[in-house]
C-alpha cells in the first residue's frame, strides 16, 4: 500500500504504449495467486505462491462454473502478463493493472469490462491516506481481481460470504461477483470518511480551546489528504454510472438495482468529503480570526500598560534631574502634588480605555 | 432525531448488501404503528404499539380503498422487516428505511416508488440543526411512512387535514397523501430556514457593535450548519425533478402541478440556503476588516503615547546623569528651556500625527 | 414595497396547499382595482376602490377586445380571490399571488400564462433594496397584474403609452401588454443598477482616500444588496427563456423579436451584478491590503523612535545611578563622551534603518 | 470612445421599445458616412459629412456588386433613422446600434445579421480600458457598420486591403467583408491584452522589489479592468459559435474556416483574461505575505531591542534611586558588577532570541 | 523553446488573416528537415539542412509507403510555406504552424487533420516552465511535424523505435505515428509534473520549518507556472475527445484504445495540475497563518517583558526624584520595602500571564 504523494506521477516518456512496468514502489515479497471455483452446489480454493505454479493451474481453468483468480501483488509484471496472455487481456489493460498511478476508470474492450479502483486505508498515528491500486477484469464466466500489496486481504469478507451456499454471492453469475468486489472497495471509503470526520471534529475542540501552531499543520494535512481522497473517488463515480448505463451482455438486469446502491453510495462519499472541505475551509477561517483576536487582546494590555505607565515615568524623570534651579523641588508640597497629577493621568487614561471598550 | 454531526457515516464494509442494520443512536421506545384507511366517505384509523399486534392487522388490510401506515420509529430492524415482506418491499429498500446516514434520494422499483427525505428541526437554545431520517412508499392502494422518532409526530397536520371529508386529500388518490407528505418535510425546511435567518440577522448586529471571539464561533456554527443543511435539501430538488418528468402509473396527471409546486419550494430553499451562505462569508470579512481596523487603532494610541514621551524622557534621563562637569545644570535659564524643547518636541510631533491622520 | 430582509420565508407548514394566505406585512390600505378596455379603436378606464364594486363589473367583461385588469394590493386575500374565480385561476396560482415571498417565476396552466417577478427599488438614504411582488396573468383576450402595493404605480408609464392611438401597443394583442408589463419591471432594474453602481464608484474613492471603518460596513451593505438582488433577477432570465422558446397560442409570432430583446436585457443585468460583485471583492482586498500597510507604518514609526531612544535612555540611565564608586563621572571628558557616544548609536540606527528601506 | 466604468447602464423604463435615444456622452462633432464599392474589378469610395448629402446618395446604392457603408459617430438618432430606413432595419436593430451601453450580441432578422461588438483600446497614462460601440449589419448584397466615434478609424486596415485587387477580400462576397470587420475588432484585443501583460509582469516585478501602497492601487485597478474586459469579450464568444453554427444563405461555407479561426482567437482571448486574473490573485497573495513578513521583521527589531534595554533600564533606575540606606551603592565592587549583570542579561536575552531564530 | 511569459501574445492588427509572420523570438539557426520512409520492411531517413536541398526532395516523396517529415525549426516562415505549398496546407493552417502564441487545438480540413500542441519542459535552476510549439499534420499516408527549435529532439525515441522493424510502429499506418507524436508530448507533461510536485513537496517542508520571504516567492512562482501549464493542458483534452469522436477515414479503428488511453493520460495529468493546486492554496494558508502566529509569539515576548518593567522602572524612577521632602527616602526599612512591592507587582504580573496561557 502506497502513502498518499505528490510525486509518483513519472511515466517513461517516448516508450512504446502497452510496455509493463511496475511504477510503484519495488517489493520484495511473492506474488499470490487465490483461485476460486464455485457454483450453486461447489466451492473451490486453491493458492500458489510461484509463476511456475500458475503455469501449471493454466491448463485447469475450463471446467468450473465461475472462476475469481486473485493476483496479490503487481510488482512482478512477468506475472501480469502471465495471467494476461493466458485470458487473452489488452496490452493497454496490462499496462493499466501495473501502473500503480493509473486513476480510477473503466474500459470496455471486446468481451471485457476492465476497472481500475484505489482501495484507502487510513493510518491513525501517522495521520495520512495510503492507497491501494486494484484492478477487476469481468470476462464470460470469469473475474480476475489484481492488489498491489498481499499484507491486508481486503477480499477475505467476500471469501467468507461465498462459503454461505445459500447466499446471493453462490447463486448469481459472475458480474454479481464483480459488483461485490467494487461494493468492497466503496465500503471502505465509508470507514476512512468516518475516521477523517473524527479527527476534524477533535481538530474543532482543539482551536476554539487553544490555538497552537500544530492546529495549523493539522488542518493543512487534513485539506491535503481531502484532496487527495476526493481525487480517488472522483472517477469511481463516473465508472459506476457506465456500468449502469452500459447495455452489456456480461451484466444481468437483477444486478441494476445492487449498481445503483454502490452508486449511490459513492455520491454519498463524494458529498461528505465535500461537505469536510466546506467544514476545514471554515476552520481555518475560525483560526485565522481567533489568531488575530488574540493579537488584538496582547496589544490591548501593552497599550493600556505602556500608555499608563510612560508619561508617569516622564514626570518621575522631570523631578529627577540635577539643575540647580528647579523651585519645585524644595516646596513641601511639591511631592505629594506629583502624586497627586500621576493618579490624575492613570485615571483619566482608564477611563478613556473604558470608553474605547478595551477594558 | 439526530444532532447534525460528521462522523456517523459508518458503514459495515465487506457485509452482503441488503442486511438491516440500525445505525442511528439505538433507542429503548416502542415502535408506534399507525394505520389509516380512508377514501371518499369513509375514515379509520388504528394504533399498535408491539410487533405482534401488527402481524395480527396483516390479516385485515385488503379492502380499504386507500391504505397509509405509518411506522413510528425505525429502530427494531425486525419491525420494519415485518412490514417490508407484508407489502414485498426490495431488500435493499428495507436496508435503506433503516440505514439513518442515507442521503435523500428517490428509487422506483417495479410497483413502488421509495423516497427518502430528511426532516429538518433547529434547536435554538444549542444553535444545532437535527434531522430524522424519513422514507416513504407509494405502491398501488396504499402509502407506507417510517419515521426515525415519535416523540414529535410530524405527519399530525395531515391527520388534521384527513378529517376534512370534503378536503381533497380524501377525494383524490394515494399518490395524492404521498406529495401531501413530501410536502409537509419541504415546508418544514422554511421554517428551519427563518430560524436560522433570524440567527443571522442577530449576528450581523453583534458583529458590527462588538466584536468578540464569541461572534467567530457562532460564524463557524451557522456556517457549518448552511453546509449541512444544503447537503440534506440538495438532493430533494432531484428526486421532486424526477418525480415530475418520471411518466409512472402510481402518479395521476392532477398532481402535476402539486409537484412543480414543491419541487419550486424546494429551488427556494436551496436558493436561500446559497444566500445565507454568501451572506455569512460577507459577515466573516465584516469581522475580519473590523478586528484588523481595531488593531491598527490600538497600535495609532500605543505609537503616539510612546512616540511622544520616550523622546521627553531621554531628555529628562541625560540632566539626571550624575557627572561632575555638566555646566548647564548651573545655568538659571536651564531648566525652563528644558522644558521649552520638551514642548517643542510634543508639539512637533503631534503635528506630525495630524498630518498622517492619526489624530 | 417590503425591504429586502432575511428572515420572512415563513410558511405555514402542514397546511393544505392552495390556502390563501398573505404572507406580507399586513396593510390597512383600498384595495383599488383599475380595468382598462382597448383596441386600436376605443380605450376606456374604470376603477373600483372596493370589493363589492368589483363585483358588478364582474357582469360586463365579455364584450371588450383586450381587457387589463391591474389589481393594486394583494394584502386582502378575498379580492384576489374573487377575481382568480371569475377568470377560473388555478388555486396554486392564486396561492403564488398572495405569497409575496414566492420567487420569480413562470407557469403555464391549461389556458393561461403565469408570471412572478419582483419590482426592484433602491432607497438611497438608507441604502437597502425594496422589493415589490408583481404577479401578471396572460389569458385568451385578457392580462391581469397584480401589485403589493399603490403608493407608485409601476405600471403608470404604460397606460400613458396606451393613450397614443397609432402605437404598437393598441394595435397589438394582449400578449404585446403582457410584454410591455415584463419589459417594464425588468427596465427598472437598470436604474437600480445605475444608483448601486454610483454608491460602487463613490466607495472606490473613499477607500483608496481615507480608510475608516464605516468603508467596511458600505462594503457589507452593499455586496448584501448585491446578493438579495441577483435572488431577485436571476429567475428572470429563466422566465423570459421559456416565454421565448415555448411555442404557445397566447403568444403571437411577431412578440418573439421583443421577447429576445427583454431576454437580452436581462442577461446584461445578470452580467452587471456579477461584475459588480467583483469589484466589491477587488475593493474588499484593496481595503485590507490598505489597512494592513497602514499597520505597518504606524510599527515603523513607533520601532525607529523606540529603538533609537531605548538605548540612548539605558546610557543616561547607567550615569544617574548613585553608586560612590563611578570614577567616570569625575572625568572632564566624560560628559562630552557620552554624548558623543549617544550621537554614534543614533546614526548607527539611521543608517540600519535606511538600508531596511523604513525611512 | 468611452472610458470603462460601471454606472452607464441607464436606460429609460417604460419607454417604448424601439425609440431611438442616444445613451453615450454627447458629442458635438459631425457624422462621418464613408460609402465604398467595390467588386473583383471596380473599387469607389465616397464621404459625406451631412445628414443631406447622405439622402442624396440614397438613390444611388441599387447598381454596385458589394456596398458597404461606414457611419462614424452614432451621437445622431436621425442619422442612423434614416440610414436604417433605408435599409429596413427593424426598428430594436436601431435601438441597439444607438444604445452604446448595449453588450456584445448577435441578432437574426428576416435577411439580414446583426452584430454588436465592442472596441477596446488601453491608455497607457491613465491606465484605463476604454471601449468603442461598434454595430454590424450583413445583408444581401451590403454590409453596414456603425462606430461611435470617429477620431480613429478602426477599419482603415480593412480599407487599405481592399486597394489590393487581387485579395481575397476583393475576390468574396459581402460576408468575408462582415467577418474582416469582426477579425479586425477580435485582433485589437489581442493588442490590449499584450500591454495588459507588460503591466502585470512590470507590476510582478514592483511587488517582489519594493511593496508600496500603489501596488495596491494598481492591483486593484488591473484586475477591474480584466472584469470589465472580459465582460466585453465573453459574448463574442457566443456571437461567432453562433454564425458559425447557423445556417444562413447570407454565409458562404467557404467563409467557415475563417470563422473558425476568429472564434479561436477569441477563445484564446478569454484564456488569456482568466490567466492574468488568476496571476494577478496570485500577486495579491504575494503582496499581503509581502507585507505580513515585514511586519514581523519590523516587530522583531522593537521586540529584540525593547526586550534588551526595558530590563537594563530598570536596574539602572534602582541604583539612581535616593534611598538613605542602600548598602550596595557604597561598595567598590559594585559598580562594575552592575554592568557584569547587564551584559549577564544582555547575553542570555540574545541567546534566547538566537534560538527563537529572531536573529 | 520559450520561456513561458504573459506578454506574448500579439498579433499583427488588421492583417490579412493566412499571412505567415513568426511571432516567436527571431533565431538564426538553420532549419533543419528531417525525412523518414518507412514500410513493414524498410526504413529510410534523410536530412537537409537547407531550404534548397528541401526544394529537391520534393520530386522524391511519391513512392514510400508512409512518409514522415520533421521540420525542425519554424522561424523562417518561408521553408514551412515551401512545405505547406508541397502538401497543398490551408493556409490558415501555415499560419499557426509559423504562430508560435497559437494554443493547442485540433482543426480538420479537407484531407488533413491539423494538431497544434506545446512540448512543456522544466528548468529547475530557474524554476521555469519552458514550452515548445509543435504542430502536427496527417494526412493520406504522410505525417508532418513541425518544431519550433532544434537543440532537443523530443521525437528521438520514436526514431529508435522505428528502428525495430517488429514494433507496432512499423507495422501500423500513418495515424499511429501521428498517435506516437502526440504521445510522446503528452508523457512529457508528466515529467514536468514529477519535478513541480518535487518542488512542492519540498516547499512543504520550507515552509513548515521556517518561514521566509522566500517561500513566497516561490510559492507564487509555483502557482504562476501551473496557471500557464493547465492553459497548455487543457485544450489538449479537447483535441484528443474530438479525436476520439470524429469518424475520420484517416483513422483506423485499430487506433481507439490508444487514443482512449492517451485521452485518459491528458485527464490524469489535468486533474493532477488541480490538485498541485489545491495543495498550494492549502500552503498559501498554511504560511499565512504561521506567519500570524509567530507574529502573535513576537508580541507576546515584547509585551510580558515590556509589561513586567515599565511598572518597575516606574517605581524606580520616582524615588530618583530629588525633592527636599520626600518622607520615605529617609526609612531603614524603604528599600527593601521597594524591592519587596516590585517583586509583588512582578509576580501578580506573571500569574496573570499564566491564566491567559501567554507564558
Amino acid at each position: 500500500m502506497e502513502e498518499a504523494s505528490l510525486k509518483k506521477t513519472v511515466r517513461k516518456t517516448g516508450e512504446s504504449p502497452g510496455t509493463l512496468t511496475y511504477v510503484g514502489r519495488s517489493k520484495l515479497k511473492d506474488v499470490l495467486l487465490t483461485f476460486t471455483e464455485y457454483g450453486e452446489e461447489s466451492l473451490l480454493t486453491k493458492t500458489w505462491k510461484t509463476r511456475k505454479d500458475f503455469i501449471r493451474f493454466n491448463q485447469r481453468t475450463e471446467h468450473a462454473p465461475i472462476s475469481w483468480l486473485n493476483v496479490d501483488g503487481v510488482h512482478k509484471p512477468e506475472v501480469v502478463a502471465s495471467v494476461g496472455n493466458t485470458f487473452h487481456l489488452h496490452p493497454l489493460l496490462q499496462e493499466d493493472v501495473v501502473d500503480t498511478e493509473q486513476k480510477p476508470k473503466i474500459d470496455y474492450y471486446d468481451d471485457t469490462i476492465f476497472v481500475v479502483m484505489k482501495m484507502a486505508q487510513f493510518n491513525r498515528e501517522k495521520s495520512r491516506l495510503y492507497f491501494e491500486h486494484v484492478s477487476m477484469v469481468l470476462g464470460p464466466g470469469y473475474v480476475l481481481s489484481f492488489q498491489e500489496e498481499r499484507d491486508v486481504d481486503i477480499f477475505e469478507p467476500i471469501r467468507t460470504r461465498l462459503q454461505n451456499a445459500s447466499g446471493q454471492l453462490r447463486r448469481s453469475g459472475p458480474d454479481f461477483l464483480f459488483y461485490a468486489l467494487i461494493d468492497t472497495i466503496v465500503d471502505h471509503y465509508f470507514a476512512v470518511l468516518e475516521q477523517l470526520g473524527d479527527r476534524i471534529e477533535q481538530l474543532e475542540l482543539n482551536i476554539i480551546e487553544e490555538t497552537d501552531e500544530k492546529a495549523t499543520h493539522e488542518l493543512y494535512s487534513l485539506k491535503r489528504e481531502m484532496i487527495l481522497l476526493r481525487r480517488s473517488v472522483w472517477p469511481v463515480r463516473e465508472i459506476l454510472s457506465k456500468l449502469q448505463r452500459g447495455s452489456n451482455t456480461l451484466l444481468t438486469p437483477e444486478l441494476q438495482p445492487f449498481l445503483r446502491d454502490v452508486y449511490d453510495h459513492t455520491i454519498q462519499i463524494i458529498e461528505t468529503i465535500e461537505t469536510y472541505r466546506d467544514i476545514l475551509s471554515g476552520l481555518l477561517d475560525v483560526y485565522l480570526s481567533i489568531t488575530s483576536n488574540r493579537m488584538n487582546q496582547i496589544m490591548k494590555v501593552l497599550t493600556i500598560i505602556s500608555t499608563i505607565f510612560i508619561p508617569l515615568t516622564f514626570i518621575a524623570g522631570i523631578y529627577g534631574m540635577n539643575f540647580d534651579h528647579m523651585p519645585e523641588l524644595h516646596e513641601r508640597w511639591a511631592y505629594p502634588a506629583v502624586w497627586g497629577v500621576m493618579i490624575a493621568i492613570s485615571v483619566a487614561l482608564l477611563i478613556f480605555f473604558q470608553k474605547k471598550r478595551w477594558l
